[in-house]
């Protein structure tokens, strides 16, 4: 395959890997944003290592879903493993984000999901924010990007990952995805502003109980499904 | 009524919206502004769903005080039920604005009233900020944007809205309103300051009384009223 | 006495207001600078109720160290009989800034000194950042902004207002002063910093004691008085 | 020597020095970097209580590793002999910054370590983030700045400055170090990190466990020695 034909898969990830930082969600090489081309099973991902600053659209590097790079001259990301995974496993989506951001990373260290406290939260999500179980000595030892994926998918057996675009790796941060890598960035932006929103709630009182489920699912179906009428009727938004 | 007649209405509605994510109150869409014209009945609003910054002075919609579109291509951001509302009921009022302001949102989360605790908080409202009461699922199940503007009316059966003119929408997120949409705006985000500082005095004291009622009425009535003494003599500031 | 007589204090007034919007400790109107000339008795300070973005030179008022307009075309701040009271009591000042900036407001609020907890701190003051008396309501009917100085004199009573260039006005705000207004503009950022850290200090440990007297003593005496060795020998910075 | 000789090294350090403002660390003077030159055993730091939107190449002042100027017109930073003395006991290291940024210097005030709660912190050092003892009076009353920098290779004698290359100097606030003077100040601008997400990890639960050391070790080991697969090759990054 020509590197041209991969031009505008890796155009977007490049252009969505450059607004992680712009919307203070990344600092230095902490974080990464993929995109997906289904059609020919390959997604556009960031190389290892590399300041956001001096990322070029040709440094993207072009992987297939078991990880192999199949166009680049760079490394790709450490978690690229974790990525493909994702694409492997969740069928609808079109890209993913990975931030180290503040407070997402803050709920992540506490080992806790975010609890589901407001209808900005159900306007993303209809529950709280699942967090991983925690990666055994063992599991940690093989192969430790892998295994994130992984335990993602574990966590999203009852839950359908369309509904609820976030999740946190425990210990580690968040990653969002959508259904293309733009959405996925948004995702991790207000992930990031729904993590900050819920520990000032409960700073402000530690006893609050989640929102009343008639609201959650108000709020939820305001935007998303048939009964939606969020938007300008372009769909999912 | 053509287009022509809304221009200056629509260009005062759009300024306010694009000030709302310039001043860190609102991120992606989660936010609007209106501006009222009194006369002709009509108000114009954020269409639904469209990024700040892809926002024209052609895209905003106009509609009566029903919330019946009266002119614009664009579907009406789906809280204008709720701006219907406050202005048939909220007589002096000319423009609106809600947001999801972090720590506005994250006392409206928590479901409590802002308490008074400094001359801040008194330069602009005489008292607490309120919070509306929690919505029944019946409630919930029907218009749900107009039920949330006739619970900030019932909120404000015994408080003057040109006195406070600011609520929280219970686990939603603050609206204000003023003269102007311009002064709409200013009290949002002012409305995120004041809920900062108060929680931070919170968090340093967390048995603080309320301002003492001497120094709430003196700095409101600086500002305020007929004995007001700041600014240039141009009324209310 | 002629306008431009007052041109360079005015400019020097001028352009301390406009930094403190810039500097991130003032939103709207809620803050004032001043800059005295001690030779002609006489202080340059912001007009009432004015904007910032749109304060021009000759908009600010010289008033008399009696808060009395002795040249311009507005109505000074409604803090001049403030500004007035410290400029007449604290005779080495040649600048005072007022501002709401969050984090010195919330210490305010919640009626406390900040207590000097490392050397940030020490560099600024010696101990605690004083905090005033509360007003009686006989006080706050009176002339409120003339007792709100008198308050921080009498707070002042043993403390040496140019070793301590800043107060807490309780329930309101922080007030600071220097040698110039650029450095009472510069006291009102690193104060807000200070309260900042103070704050997040006692988050962090609750029952942290005060800095040793040896160590806020030896970063005073770096910065401060005939010992001083920090700067390029150009005396106080 | 020449000043030309030094221009190269001047540079390097006068580049990171303003970085440290613009990363949001450094506030007025409260702050400095400096970068080494190992073969002719000087290093160039930025001069006492400048401001660092003055700061021009030729005001960066080249010392010897005792601290005596070799060559400059201005006096050294006072934190000079605390640089002298961490390039002296510390081999590898090719640049210091220290600055009084919030987070870490809360931690400092509380005379606490930054525990280590996530692969974030894991990324940047293998254990904790050390913290001085305290200084006694004695040691304050003789070569403070010169103290401050024993203290620190006090308390890594069973620490490897090159695995961990941060510490936060008891009551004060952050120094850090790297391979590089760049290194120095990223080293610095994710302590802030680091300490801003552990504090909030704690305050959302405050009984939370240090890393699974199986997890520190992995992404330690990500990014670290033989086994490193993080970046392009390019080695430690």
């Amino acid at each position: 395959m020509s590197a041209e034909r991969f031009e505008e898969l890796r155009e977007a990830a490049w252009r969505c890997n450059l607004e992680l930082p712009e919307r203070g969600v990344v600092l230095y090489t902490f974080g990464n944003a993929s995109a997906v081309d289904r059609e020919r099973g390959v997604f556009a991902i960031k190389p290892s290592g590399v300041v956001f600053s001096d990322l070029k659209v040709e440094d993207m590097v072009v992987v297939d879903l078991e990880g192999a790079v199949v166009d680049g001259r760079r490394r790709p990301s450490s978690d690229t493993p974790t990525h493909a995974v994702l694409y492997r496993e969740f069928a609808g989506i079109g890209g993913i984000a990975h931030t180290h951001s503040t407070h997402a990373t803050a709920w992540a260290q506490a080992c806790r999901p975010i609890p589901i406290l407001g209808t900005t939260h159900a306007d993303l999500a209809p529950g709280e924010i699942p967090c991983t179980r925690l990666m055994s000595a063992e599991e940690a030892a093989g192969d430790y990007e892998l295994t994130t994926g992984e335990l993602i998918v574990e966590r999203f057996r009852e839950l359908d990952p369309l509904q609820t675009p976030m999740v946190l790796a425990v210990r580690h941060g968040p990653f969002a995805w959508g259904p293309s890598a733009e959405k996925a960035v948004e995702h991790c932006v207000m992930l990031e502003e729904l993590a900050r929103i819920a520990w000032l709630t409960l700073a402000i009182d530690g006893g609050i109980q989640p929102l009343e489920p008639w609201l959650s699912e108000k709020h939820f179906r305001r935007k998303h499904g048939g009964e939606a009428y969020y938007g300008q009727g372009e769909g999912r938004s």
